[in-house]
């Protein structure tokens, strides 16, 4: 017999070879739910956020809590982003605010409290960092300028009045359309320019 | 009066340039909630998938359908994702399978239906093509060799029994690590050599 616990799933798929390898102890911290993870482009940062309405920034090197949770005050914390250049983390919570981190120190930069009326599902940074999009429950898609915490333009209204949440937001890898999905079985596409 | 009807949001931010340009008409065929919208890496093809089983790909040259819907026949497809090249697209569905088609053709090229116990609730794609990885509601993570759809090593383990999902899954930039988050409120790395 082997010595390794043997599995279904494994003996179905042949002789595998053993579990890769965990990285370190677990990333405890968080009370509750995690609902996202995010690294930072170059990879020595990991934000998990989730149902504890905070933020944790995990150091990759030390294996360790880089600085403070980042608390939201806002519950959950239900999508996180980094900008590419790592100098910015944007958080989307329940209670409808789109925030601004600084993930090398920790500080809250803003909290946008305006946009949505309703909890804020997804965060999303256009490739090249110029903009941040953020769907909400409420149905609708904002696109933030991350240098100012403001909106650049009105809110993206496209999905039906049956719409009960902007499920889910992408940008197309050249930046130039968004796309999003809603609870009406509808695929929008929104042009950038 | 300005013509366009004023918004509580838009008001508040200032004056905003008009609502950007949605571009053409609703993509309509989901007969229920999206749940996941991917491009593919040249921005030439959408792909939507949702609640009722399918995922549609959208051609977006001429904004339509690029082929018939693919019909999992599994349930709800959570999270879809296409490979770096193109050639694949992975998607994962409520009744555990985690399956494999040619978005060029919309044929299904496999299914791996003996991976999770439970949902597949988050596929991704190593950034170099080279793994899928997915999360299921079980709490294991699956690493897949996309060329064959065998699983490549035996299920992550990592999170506690109490876990009901591993919520969340993401590679690093570079391709090395794989970050997970659970219910269980922790997060975990994965080397991958």
């Amino acid at each position: 017999m082997p010595s390794e616990s043997p599995d279904r799933n494994s003996r179905r798929a042949g002789r595998l070879p053993e579990t890769r390898t965990k990285v370190g102890t677990p990333l405890r911290g968080h009370g509750h739910w995690i609902l996202t993870v995010a690294f930072n482009r170059d990879g020595t940062v990991l934000a998990s956020g989730g149902f504890d309405g905070t933020v944790r920034l995990w150091e990759l090197a030390r294996h360790g809590l880089l600085c403070s949770p980042l608390d939201g005050n806002d519950g959950s914390v239900n999508s996180v982003a980094f900008n590419p250049a790592g100098t910015l983390l944007a958080f989307g919570t329940v209670g409808s605010t789109v925030q601004w981190w600084d993930p090398t120190t920790g500080e809250r930069i803003r909290s946008s409290p305006t946009g949505h009326r309703s909890s804020v599902n997804a965060v999303a940074f256009r490739p090249d960092g110029s903009l941040l999009a953020s769907a909400g429950e409420d149905g609708t898609v904002l696109l933030w300028d991350p240098a100012t915490g403001e909106q650049v333009c009105a809110p993206l209204r496209g999905h039906d009045d049956l719409v009960q949440a902007a499920r889910t937001v992408t940008f197309s890898p050249d930046g130039t359309l968004l796309a999003t999905g809603g609870d009406d079985g509808v695929a929008r596409l929104w042009e950038l320019g």
